[in-house]
């Protein structure tokens, strides 16, 4: 009795990229002079905020949508979500003119439910426990024949996600290490795919909020340990690996660098007045760990992934 | 009796374009789908947000400290300002190794002198009016031997100013309008030589808070009238135009449309959430223009300069 594992190939970032291209931006990759100057590093910020939806969750839901066939295709894809996976679902959903089904707490802001809906979405609301989420996307799932499109557990996600490092080691080839936030490890596995594959030379490091270090505990225990009330501002970093992911993260990374919430705050602010880029908390993360760990990148050349840029601009986090 | 007026050519653009190449920005144009819905065209944004000291102004300073000859420059240069050109000026001087003077009126925000004085230029206060800049500028001036570099009315600043409309033009051939923000009337005149003189079938539009329209009101009746205690969040677009620029914008622009302050507000916010990008209000009123005035642009490909992105983060307009 064996169950065949299947985790995302260097060869599925490839044709992820192949089938995504006509439906994604391909972010550009900025840098700061200010910025490197304070660091004493090379940052390359691969600037994901910029991208669809406003978050590389694009990519990854793209990517799924576009590899289901005809059959299943037509029968719709559902998630469970209230942040920028839904939206990326709806969006890439609507590429193929086909229904996205959205399970949301019913406690999820009004704005985020307004977001989504916007991008076409068909909200069904449950009550905010992730079983009742699990429950009311079974139902939806048994009612439509949808196909379930998970955040992050999921090899065409994870392929689709691993085209943002893909394109930032294409347009900046002398990197000495790259940085990506890690939540449920989606976007840090496609990154480390992607990257490992193609240059192995390259160090690969993820970076979390210290009040969600549930991934750094986990690599350092070789231990999945799963995500227990996180309080933190970067609320895109907030769920638990999975096994898929906790397997390719323990294969692949350098290793995880957890911050403080200050630096992360301090992060988003520097982006926000040097480089007039709008990034999510979560999206700052990386940078925050350069500025806590500038030993480990002074004189190196860095690239970064700015994860996404929704951020309600009425509750600023300073 | 005659003067010799001297208006920045064309080809003055052409040769400031040279002339700063190596330490300006080559800005993006950026698009959005989100937004082109909302306003029905087809709009090019020209990220001068993104420019070096975070403004075109960058632009227009450094062509005119490249050009003086060696031994003006080793005087440095001088200038009063309280915002983006003083900024932009200490930038410029910095690439030539030499002194720039900023007289600041000593009511200027603390924030505002440690940004200029961030960027090196050796700042002396004054009383807060005009005439008191003026007097301590000449002061400045007599003691030092410095070069006065105005903030609009200069032929060299100007020049430098419209390299940002050539990019623009360049980069998007295929443009109806283009729309500038006018305060002084540096950009905008800037804009007005570049755009006019290699493609006379592109509409050259001007824009204004209707609270500081001093601008609209002068082409209007073809008489120069001054800016007269300005109230709009629209900070860069209080000063008046002078002869030079009032007289290249009479013989060159399509009209000027004014615009509320509540649709300035709106334009910033739209550029925040769905283009993420960090854009000052003076720098939102081109698209608070087309929000105004979708008849005028409908289904067109219309190019806005995003002049500058300088917020104060703890003090949103919203």
């Amino acid at each position: 009795m064996s169950t065949v594992i299947e985790d995302p190939s260097f060869e599925d970032v490839l044709a992820a990229a192949e089938r995504i291209r006509d439906h994604v931006h391909r972010t550009p990759v900025m840098t700061s002079t200010a910025i490197d100057r304070i660091v004493g590093a090379g940052l390359h910020f691969k600037c994901e905020n910029l991208q669809k939806v406003g978050a590389f969750k694009a990519r990854g839901a793209t990517n799924a949508v576009l590899s289901l066939d005809n059959v299943s295709a037509q029968r719709g894809v559902a998630t469970h979500s209230s942040g920028n996976h839904a939206a990326a679902l709806a969006y890439a959903a609507s590429i193929r003119h086909i229904p996205a089904h959205v399970v949301m707490p019913s406690s999820a802001p009004p704005v985020k439910k307004a977001a989504v809906a916007g991008y076409g979405a068909l909200i069904t609301e449950c009550e905010p426990t992730l079983e009742a989420r699990e429950t009311v996307l079974d139902e939806v799932v048994a009612r439509t024949g949808a196909t379930f499109i998970h955040a992050y557990d999921n090899p065409m996600v994870i392929a689709g996600q691993g085209t943002a490092a893909l394109e930032l080691i294409t347009d900046v080839p002398d990197l000495d290490a790259v940085i990506a936030p890690v939540g449920g490890g989606g976007l840090m596995s496609g990154t480390a795919i992607a990257v490992s594959a193609s240059r192995p030379d390259i160090a690969i490091w993820g970076s979390e909020p210290a009040a969600a270090d549930d991934a750094f505990r986990s690599l350092r225990d070789g231990t999945l340990y799963p995500s227990v009330a996180p309080q933190t501002v970067a609320d895109g970093l907030l769920t638990s690996l999975s096994d898929r992911t906790f397997r390719i993260l323990c294969e692949r990374l350098e290793g995880i660098l957890t911050v403080s919430e200050e630096s992360i705050i301090r992060a988003m602010r520097l982006l926000w007045e040097r480089m007039k880029l709008i990034v999510e908390p979560s999206g700052a993360v990386p940078l925050a760990a350069v500025l806590e760990h500038p030993e480990r990148f002074a004189g190196r050349r860095v690239g970064l992934i700015l994860s996404g840029g929704n951020v309600d601009l009425d509750h600023l986090p300073w």
